[in-house]
């Protein structure tokens, strides 16, 4: 069915640099492409000629904007959101994420995962890049929830061979699907897989044509233990097994030389900041304003609930940049409009897609678009209402979202699925798992 | 009219140490107090057999726990909220910020008041401190909405003259009105305000019996300036003029040597830390860790919305775990459970409360409660229903707020109040006050 949004502040992202541009009028979306973007009352009139049975949405006091783009999550690992935080690394892992994992089937993961889509889906998030285990289970999820995706199937050392296979269901579950599932290799970081199974993992994706992604320089350790075994930095031994490339996507990167950020801009890598998962951890502030400076496509990730603990892209946008103002000791470092620029405009990019097909308004463009409330005391009055969405903007302001042209939250409930059940379920699973 | 909130998760806050206690149960509430607390069905039932009027709230599936305290903002300027953000301190002040407040009215900051206590409330902030002008315009704000608030008349030595006169009439206002509004005198901060007239600050607070507040140690600015004028610290400058006492809000504290630490600590000054306006306005990070490991009082504050830009407590109080885990390189650092106590138990005392009076589900306590609907995908599963709330709860989950016993957002609707209206005249008096 045709969509029509009218009276909307639209938001279409399309300015190639400076302040977002934004007017009054209209969006009409025809199957899965965005058909109209105007201000011109005439053109409405004739879109609503030429589509006797759509739907129209009066957007008075609501703004419409690209849907906004995670580039890095974990979203399955909803079922251990606050099960163990305030805690060290080691004791973290070793008794509470380990052990839990441990007692996972790939049902509870699909069961996770329908619980962090519907959190993304709800606050906005048309689009996500996951990292996890069981990707091929989880291509079905993302499929019947509307949602777009990337799904890196995420591998150890250890457990290489069981994921290849992995890899090539999930490419197969994705071939036959909608087109909005894709699927990625993700090999855990440069310390925890060695060099053969990183090219293992470089050759798969090549083979079947995938993007990779990768957890790259998020720690100090991470660089000690590359720097004692390979001599170098984790980006450049990346980049001497010829990991880095427009098809990557690197998540953290934190711990940067400017030579690894020259390497980066060159390779065309796109950089998943994750800001608020960074400080939770510890992990270091990532050089945000260098890499920006240098050229770098740098995006933004919410990470998974287990170290953040949502999946809320509106705050990671506000926490990118007040943490680069307070870590540069500069007030104008990542200005609001740079930021939104990350969320959608850049994340497009780490969906694989050409630029100006995901992430703007813009005819022709892929539909993924959110509604976003502006009738909300934090949003008032409107001076500047990008510094407005950067600052106050709220995963609960959104009120409708629409992914590859279909409604999939209406009016603040997402479509399709019975939430009650659906917690219901996660508290029997997270019991279970946590052997409660 | 009495309340009953049953079948709910209580957060009491009342244990003393460690992580706090929830269980099952109800709370009823006689006038301004709670006047019972407990698990015990048969005592529900009397309770609803004493008030046969009552009004009842099922609270199945929601968290009912003491209402939160933000105790530094400059609430009445949501009407310059955006208009200046990303640029440079002195441009900002100069060609913004002044030429802004010079245009303001009474009636305009009593409009803006209005606005930020309706988003205050809505978020579940039941008790506020405050500190701007025209303060004695703004009891009768406060009063009419219903919130607790503390408003702290501000002065330069360039109006000093005038606020002096206001500090009355917002005394004899308040003096006339629930008991809920009080006011303070509050000099601006020791590099704006001379010796002398902080004295005089001091002694006025001593005549009405008021407390002061400040701001303090907020810039390397302000502790170059301090030095250079007066040979020590901002802290020890504020100590040998007599102005610290434990009936002193020190707001920001970012600038602290040990020895200022332990006079904040020795003077029983509560502490307002700030974290998001810190971030934002690139002042550096306070030493919360090192404040607390010391002993000292520390709460939580919004800061006004022109740096921050809205006032969500519940986004400080992540943001100040994550700072503090951040800057310290200490994933353990400022535990969640702690980080509820500032803005609830530790904030009442800002309020001039006595223990145990405000800031807890106890028996005899003021009736300042909200109730949160934990019933939303980014809140389940409830693995440790307090981390839940510190990393992932958000003001939108606030349900239904009650202050001194009286519903004042009741499911998400704030009472006696038109939004729409105030959106209307608060957009126009912004436009006009822009000079637009």
């Amino acid at each position: 069915m045709a969509l029509l949004f009218t009276h909307a502040t639209l938001l279409p992202m399309t300015a190639e640099a400076g302040a977002p541009r934004t007017f009054t009028g209209a969006v009409g979306v025809e199957e899965n492409r965005i058909a109209l973007v105007t201000a011109d009352e005439a053109a409405v009139e004739a879109f609503r000629a030429a589509h006797p049975s759509l739907r129209e949405f009066d957007c008075r006091g609501r703004l419409v904007m690209p849907g906004l783009v995670n580039t890095h999550c974990h979203a399955a690992m909803t079922l251990q959101r606050s099960y163990a935080d305030d805690i060290a690394l080691m004791e973290w892992l070793n008794d509470y994420i380990w052990p839990f994992e441990g007692r996972q089937t790939p049902d509870d993961v699909a069961l996770g995962m329908t619980l962090g889509i519907a959190e993304m889906l709800l606050g906005g998030i048309t689009s996500f890049v996951d990292m996890y285990y069981c990707e091929d289970r989880c291509v079905e999820v993302a499929e019947g929830l509307g949602i777009r995706a990337l799904l890196g199937c995420n591998y150890f050392d250890s457990n290489i061979d069981a994921v290849m296979p992995e890899i090539g269901r999930a490419v197969a579950a994705a071939a036959s699907g909608s087109g909005r599932v894709r699927v990625a290799v993700a090999p855990h970081s440069p310390y925890t897989v060695s060099p053969d199974n990183l090219v293992r993992g470089r050759e798969a994706a090549a083979r079947w044509g995938l993007p990779l992604m990768i957890h790259l320089a998020e720690t100090v350790d991470e660089a000690r233990i590359v720097e004692e075994r390979y001599g170098c930095s984790p980006v450049e031994h990346l980049d001497r097994l010829g990991m880095l490339s427009p098809r990557t996507i690197a998540a953290h990167c934190i711990h940067l030389s400017d030579r690894d950020i020259a390497t980066l801009v060159a390779r065309g890598v796109t950089v998943s900041h994750n800001p608020q998962s960074n400080m939770k951890i510890s992990s270091g502030v990532a050089p945000i304003e260098r890499l920006r400076r240098a050229g770098a496509c740098v995006t933004l990730g919410t990470d998974g609930p287990c170290s953040n603990n949502d999946l809320d892209l509106w705050e990671e946008l506000r926490t990118a940049v007040f943490l680069q103002k307070s870590a540069t000791g500069d007030p104008c470092a990542l200005p609001a409009a740079e930021a939104l620029r990350m969320v959608t405009v850049d994340g497009a990019r780490a969906m694989g897609c050409a630029e100006g097909e995901l992430g703007v308004l813009r005819e022709g463009a892929l539909a993924d678009l959110v509604v976003v409330d502006l009738q909300k005391p934090h949003l008032q009055p409107v001076h500047d209402v990008v510094s407005n969405l950067v600052y106050c903007g709220k995963a609960s302001d959104v009120e409708t979202v629409v992914v590859d042209g279909r409604v999939v939250v209406d009016h603040g409930r997402i479509v399709g699925l019975d939430l009650g059940q659906l917690y219901r379920e996660a508290a029997a699973a997270a019991a279970r798992l946590a052997g409660a």
